[in-house]
C-alpha cells in the first residue's frame, strides 16, 4: 500500500465495501468527531451482538481479505467498538451496513466514524442508530508535530500520541527529531550523531528498529511520518558528533570556543548532508521531508572571516539572506535528487529570491497569519498553517475555542489561491512538554484543530454547539485510555484511572 | 498514635533512634528537597549494600518494632531508596546512621530525607555521603486541597497524589469533598446526599471504606486529612438528596424553581447539620474540621419572604452579614461541641462580628493577601494562607518561581502575631482538573510551596540556586512513579513511561 508514502491520498478508482453488521435513539446518541460532511441519522435503532458482528469485505471490493492495513483495522475497531465485551445475548439482527471507500486509508477512517456511532445503552447493550453518511476531509494534510530534542518522548508515548491521531482522522506525524538539545536519531551513516548528541547514547535515542517501528504503527492507522531534519540552525547537538559541520564563531579575530549554525561555507556540509538525507530518505518513506530553515542567527556566520570570504567569493556581499537560501536551495537540491518534496518554515520563503525552488511553505509565526499564508500562495506555493495550533503553551482547556475559531482560507485570494493551503498543523513543541504532560496537554485542544481540518466550515462554526460534542468526544478518548483533560466541570461514566 | 489526628505535632519527650548503614562525593550528590533547616555534608562516601542494609530501632528509642507507622516506613523507603535492587555485590560497611525524632512523624519525615540523599553511581551502585543534619518544619501546615466535587478522583488518584505529599513533606490533606456539582461522600446518616447527589451513585462516589483507606494511608504518611463540608453556599448537590435544606429563591412573590444556599431560617437545617457533622467528625478523627462559608450569594436569600421575616424577627435588619454569621455562629456550636477545631475561608473573618470566636482563618482572596494575614493575625486568629498557591490554573511550569517567592511573613506584626500564621496550602480546584491532568499539573509547581513552607527562607531565597535541585528533585518523583512536568528543556536518567 503505497498510498501511505505517496504524500496525498490517491484517487484510485477502486471501491471498498465494508460490511457492517447494523444496529439506534437520537436522544441518547453521542455525536461524531471530527464532523462528517454529510450525514442523516433516524431514529431507528439497532442492537448490535459483539457475538455475531463480524466486519467483512463486499464481493466486488477491490481489495479482499489479506489487505493488513483493513484486516488490522477491523481487529482495533472491534475492540474498541465493543470495550467490556465479554458476553452478551442481545438478538442477532441480519442487518448490514455498507461502507464505501475509494482507498484503504478512507476505509480506516470510516471504521472510526462507525466505531463513534456505536453506544451502549445503561444494560450495557450496544446500538448503532440507521444513519447514512457521505464523508471526506476539507484539507489534505492534517499534522502533529511531536518534539522529540527539547524533551525525549518514548516510543510508546509516540505511539499512544498516533492512537489519539487516529480516533481525531490526523494523517500527519510531524515528526521534529532533532534540534539544538539533542540528537537523538539514531544514524546507520553517522552513529556519532546520536551517541554524542543525545541526551543518553543508549536510553535516550531512536534506533532504526524504533523508527521502523513508528512508521509502521503509523501507516495502519493512515497516518504519514513527515521527519524533519531543521538546518542550517537549530543544529547544536549535531556538532557533538560530526566536527567541522558547525561554524566556528570568532570573537576579537579568533574562534571564541562556541558555535553557530552549519558551515554553508564548506564543501564537506554538503557531503555530509547528502549522506545524510540519502540515509534518511530510505529510512523514512514518505514522499515528504521537512528541512526546517527556521530562526537563522546570522551573527555567529558574520563573525567568522571565512565566511564573511565565501560570502565575497560568491558576490553576497554582506547579505547573509542571500547566503541562507544558497545553503537551503544547496540542501533541496540534495532532497529532490533522492525524490523528495521538500517542506520549509516560512522563514525560507520570506528571505528567499528565488521562491519558485519552494514546494511547500509552513506559516508558523505569530501576528497576522493569513497575511503570510495569502503572501505564500499568491506566489504559486502550497501552505501548511501551524501559526494558530502551537499548543504547546500551557492554558486553559476552554481555549480550546481559540483553536477552533480559525479561519484557515478567510484571506484574500482566487480559488486556485486557496486550494494552496493544503491543510494545517497543531504544534507540540518540547520546551516544557514531555512524556509526563504531553498527552493532558494535546488533547482535547488538539481535537479543536482536528475538527476545523476536517470538517465543513459552515457546519461546525458554532461554539455552543460544538462543545457537548466535544466533551462526550473527550470522554470517548478517556475510555480508550487517552489522558485527555476536562473542558469543563463534569464527569465521564468511565473516568480515567490512574495505575 | 494520636499525633495524626492531635492537629499539631505534640512535642512527646521521647526520642526515636533509627539505625541506618550508611555511606557518599559531594559533586555527584544531589540536593534534598525541601531544603533542610541545618546541613554539613561532606564529601567522604559511604557504599550501601541493599543486601545488607537494613533499618532498626535505637535501643534508647521509645518506640520499637511494631510501631506500625515505623514499620510500614521502614518497607516503603528501603523500596524507595533501593528503586532497581536485585542483587548486588558491594562490601558490606559497617557504618551505621542514626537519625532522632521527637514523634513517628518527625521520623518518618527524615527516613524521606534519607532517601533523597542516597544516590546510585553510573554503574549502579549506591552511595550516601556523610552528613549530619538537622530538621524541622518553618510552619506547622502545610496542605495541599484537591477537589472531589467538580470532577470525581478515583481513590487511587488521591493516593497516588498523598504519596507526592510525603515526598515533599507536606502533613495535610484539605479534602473539599463536596461542593455544587457533586456530592460524592456516601453518608451513612443521609444515604441520599450522595446517592441523588454524586455524578453517579455507584461509581462517583467515596464509600465509608474508602474514606478509611485514604485517612489510613495518608496516616502511614505522617499527613492528616482535614475534611471540608462547606455550607451555606456551594450546596447545590446537598439539595437533591435532601429537601427543606436550601433556600427555595422567590421572583415576583412566587417560587422560581430554584434553590440557593442553605437556608438558615429553619431548625430542621440546624437538625440536618448537627447529625451530619456527627458523623463527619466521627469518620475524620483529625481535630480540625473545615466549614467553609465563602462566597454565599445573599440574593436568594433577599428574595424570600420568609427569610427576611425571620431576619427581622431576629433583629438583623437587612443585613444580610448578620445573617451569614449567625448561621456560621450555629455550625460552629455543633463542631466545637463535637471537639473539633473549625477552620473558615476568610469571607467570614470579613464578615463576622464576633471576630473571637473563630479559630483558624484560610486566606484565599487574591489582591493584597498579607493585608488580610494581617487582620486576621492582629485579631488575634489563626492564620493559613491560601492565596498565592492556586494552581489550578494551567500556566507554564517556569512560574514556579511565582509559588517559590511568597514570604508569608513579610507584614507588619509583632513575633506573637507572625507566630499566628501556623502555614500554608496549595489549592488545586476542579473546574479543570481531574485524573487526567492532576499529577502534571501539581507537580513539580507544588514543590515550590513545599519548600517555602518547610525551610529557612533566608537559606532558600535564591531561585536560581533553588532551581538545579529541584529539576533533581522533579526528576527523583518521575522515578518514583509520579507523573511530574518537566521545568524546562533536558532529560531525567529514567524518563516517564507510559504504560
Amino acid at each position: 500500500m503505497s498510498a501511505v508514502s505517496s504524500g496525498r491520498y490517491s484517487r484510485q478508482n477502486f471501491i471498498l465495501l465494508l460490511l457492517i453488521i447494523l444496529q439506534l435513539d437520537l436522544h441518547t446518541v453521542e455525536g461524531v468527531w471530527p464532523l462528517p460532511q454529510d450525514f442523516t441519522r433516524s431514529t431507528e435503532r439497532y442492537p448490535l451482538n459483539p457475538q455475531a458482528f463480524h466486519f467483512g469485505y463486499g464481493k466486488q471490493s477491490v481489495v479482499q481479505q489479506g489487505c493488513s492495513v483493513l484486516d488490522a483495522a477491523f481487529k482495533r475497531y472491534f475492540s474498541l467498538i465493543f470495550p467490556d465485551y465479554t458476553s452478551d445475548n442481545l438478538s442477532v439482527s441480519e442487518k448490514k451496513a455498507f461502507l464505501n471507500a475509494e482507498t484503504v486509508w478512507g476505509a480506516v477512517k470510516g471504521l472510526e466514524t462507525f466505531s463513534q456511532l456505536v453506544y451502549q445503552d445503561d444494560f450495557g447493550s450496544y446500538f448503532v442508530n440507521k444513519t447514512v453518511m457521505e464523508d471526506f476531509p476539507r484539507f489534505q494534510f492534517r499534522g502533529i508535530l511531536l518534539d522529540t530534542s527539547r524533551h525525549y518522548l518514548p516510543v510508546q508515548t509516540i505511539l499512544k500520541t498516533l492512537d489519539a491521531m487516529a480516533y481525531n482522522k490526523f494523517n500527519v506525524f510531524h515528526w521534529h527529531i532533532v534540534d539544538d538539545p539533542s540528537f537523538p536519531y539514531q544514524s546507520r551513516t553517522f552513529p556519532s550523531l546520536s551517541s554524542k548528541g543525545a541526551f543518553h547514547p543508549m536510553t535516550h535515542i531512536y534506533t532504526q528498529s524504533d523508527v521502523r517501528r513508528v512508521i509502521s504503527y503509523a501507516r495502519l492507522r493512515g497516518i504519514r511520518v513527515l521527519p524533519e531534519f531543521d538546518s542550517p540552525g537549530h543544529t547544536d547537538s549535531w556538532g557533538k558528533g560530526q566536527s567541522d559541520l558547525l561554524t566556528p564563531c570568532f570573537r576579537r579575530g579568533t574562534p571564541s570556543g562556541s558555535f553557530g549554525p552549519v558551515n554553508p561555507a564548506l564543501p564537506s556540509t554538503y557531503q555530509f548532508m547528502a549522506r545524510l538525507f540519502k540515509e534518511v530518505s530510505s529510512v523514512f518513506p514518505d514522499s515528504y521531508i521537512h528541512l526546517g530553515g527556521d530562526e537563522v542567527d546570522f551573527s555567529c556566520w558574520k563573525s567568522n572571516p571565512y565566511v564573511r570570504t565565501f560570502m565575497h567569493k560568491m558576490g553576497f556581499g554582506v547579505d547573509f539572506k542571500k547566503l541562507q537560501a544558497f545553503y537551503m536551495e544547496n540542501i533541496m537540491n540534495i532532497t529532490s535528487a533522492l525524490n523528495k518534496t521538500s517542506i520549509v518554515w516560512q522563514d525560507v520563503f520570506d528571505y528567499h529570491e528565488r521562491r519558485s525552488s519552494l514546494s511547500v511553505v509552513e506559516v508558523w509565526r505569530q501576528g497576522c497569519y493569513l497575511c503570510e499564508v495569502r503572501k505564500v500562495a499568491k506566489a504559486g506555493i502550497r501552505v501548511i498553517l501551524a501559526s494558530p495550533w502551537y499548543l504547546d503553551q500551557p492554558g486553559p482547556t476552554r481555549n480550546w475555542a481559540h483553536y477552533y475559531t480559525v479561519w484557515p482560507l478567510a484571506f484574500k485570494g482566487t480559488e486556485e489561491q486557496k486550494k494552496l493551503v493544503i491543510g494545517g498543523e497543531v504544534c507540540m513543541w518540547g520546551e516544557y512538554v514531555d512524556a509526563t504532560n504531553l498527552t493532558p496537554r494535546l488533547w482535547p485542544r488538539a481535537s479543536a484543530a482536528a475538527e476545523r481540518l476536517w470538517s465543513d466550515e459552515k457546519q461546525t462554526s458554532s461554539l455552543d454547539k460544538a462543545f457537548p460534542r466535544l466533551q462526550d468526544f473527550r470522554c470517548k478518548l478517556v475510555r480508550r485510555g487517552i489522558q485527555a483533560e476536562p473542558l469543563y466541570i463534569g464527569h465521564c461514566k468511565h473516568e480515567y484511572q490512574d495505575v
